[in-house]
């Protein structure tokens, strides 16, 4: 019976995280605490009514400190004297850079939002959490954040969203050599090319699908994947097919 | 006969690169242009009057916009109709994090200087570079950054500067993707660990070792390599040796 955290829930892949696993059994899953900047959009609005209390929001800025703090003991007093389990540090940004790298959008935003807001959001709760069980970090990154990768990607024209998340790829390692030892387990999850907002229309899988298949890697993995990048399973799609050539073989992804 | 620019070139790897690269035969080298934020160092005004007018003082603060525009108009300037040749992007800054990586010091100014700033350098270069036979740029990176080599330096707690590099690694191979077609070669060098300033007493080798090899390094690759990570050769380290068991053998680091 495990207690969730998911950034950035207020929509796409966090909300239907947030959906999927407050659809486990109690057995599985106790509470899932969905954040958002401010407002409860109402798809969120109506999954926490519709959850029989089990989908809790939390108002969260990932870039304030303050913030993180009122939502640590905000998540610490609903949960009593237990700690939260797992971490989903899923809200990211990503800009789009048309006219060239010489003048590349949303480096700094990128940086702030997709590598230090997460380094701030788990160093935030890691006191709460070393007191879990589970101790286990997911952090959503992308094959895009492949460097090994980026000749597939060279045509997409996103190069601040790629250098944060081969930034956020290296932080989760340094987390999980450090906190390893403690019994955390850290884990960089593709969670596949998704149609959601910010996947767009052309994109692989549905974003339930998504969801589904990142909540299967987090739920499969345990302390001996502590580290490493992991992509999504999705039946059918073991070999490049689509538009980029995608796969979600559920197999570790090249740095 | 080709142009350089090196920024942080007052002491360490940058100074001995410009004091080497001025030795060579005028046939090889016409320019040196050596930045620094503010003063000249004591070591760079000997080079400077020693070199017959070949290493030329540039100043440069590298996350100034304003000041990046003023270095590139000193520059051709002193060109004429030429253009710059080859761009090291060298300075960087390395935060030690003594008390846990919850605790991790200098992750925003890493970006900054290490990963930002040579963004900048390189997009405020990049029209003069245009212009030039050779358009060359050469990120100073380090094994360090690389994630695949990671639990090699676990021990070492650096974690903003390991970030920062990973973070610099994808963007000189999103620069490389992007400019390949104009002829452009974009290399991120690891130059070994050397005993600068920034590498202690401790390290494998010297920076007349460490500059010489990263010479040969920007000296012997082309165009075929571009948006290559390529660690330097050092003849007996061929296999791992030494406090950190690192190696230069030449090759191609793993991202």
């Amino acid at each position: 019976m495990s207690s969730y955290l998911i950034t950035g829930a207020g929509r796409g892949l966090g909300l239907e995280l947030a959906s999927q696993l407050s659809r486990r059994p109690r057995s599985e899953v106790s509470f899932v605490f969905a954040t958002t900047r401010t407002t409860v959009p109402d798809a969120l609005k109506s999954l926490i009514e519709s959850s029989d209390g089990r989908v809790v929001h939390v108002p969260l800025q990932i870039r304030d400190r303050t913030s993180i703090e009122r939502a640590v003991a905000s998540v610490s007093d609903k949960l009593e004297d237990r700690a939260l389990d797992v971490l989903i540090n899923n809200a990211g940004v990503m800009h789009f850079t048309p006219d060239g790298i010489a003048n590349m959008n949303g480096l700094r935003e990128a940086f702030e939002v997709n590598v230090e807001a997460v380094h701030s959001v788990t160093s935030g709760f890691l006191s709460n959490m070393k007191k879990g069980g589970e101790k286990k970090v997911i952090n959503i990154s992308t094959t895009l954040g492949s460097i090994a990768y980026s000749p597939t990607y060279a045509m997409m024209p996103i190069p601040a969203y790629k250098i944060s998340k081969a930034a956020l790829d290296m932080l989760t390692v340094q987390y999980a050599h450090e906190l390893g030892k403690d019994g955390f387990t850290f884990l960089a999850v593709t969670p596949g090319w998704l149609r959601t907002d910010l996947g767009g229309d052309q994109a692989d899988l549905s974003v339930e699908e998504g969801a589904k298949a990142t909540i299967d890697v987090i739920f499969n993995n345990g302390h001996e994947s502590n580290g490493k990048f992991l992509n999504i399973y999705v039946p059918g799609w073991e070999k490049p097919r689509g538009v980029n050539n995608n796969f979600y073989n559920g197999k570790e992804v090249p740095w």
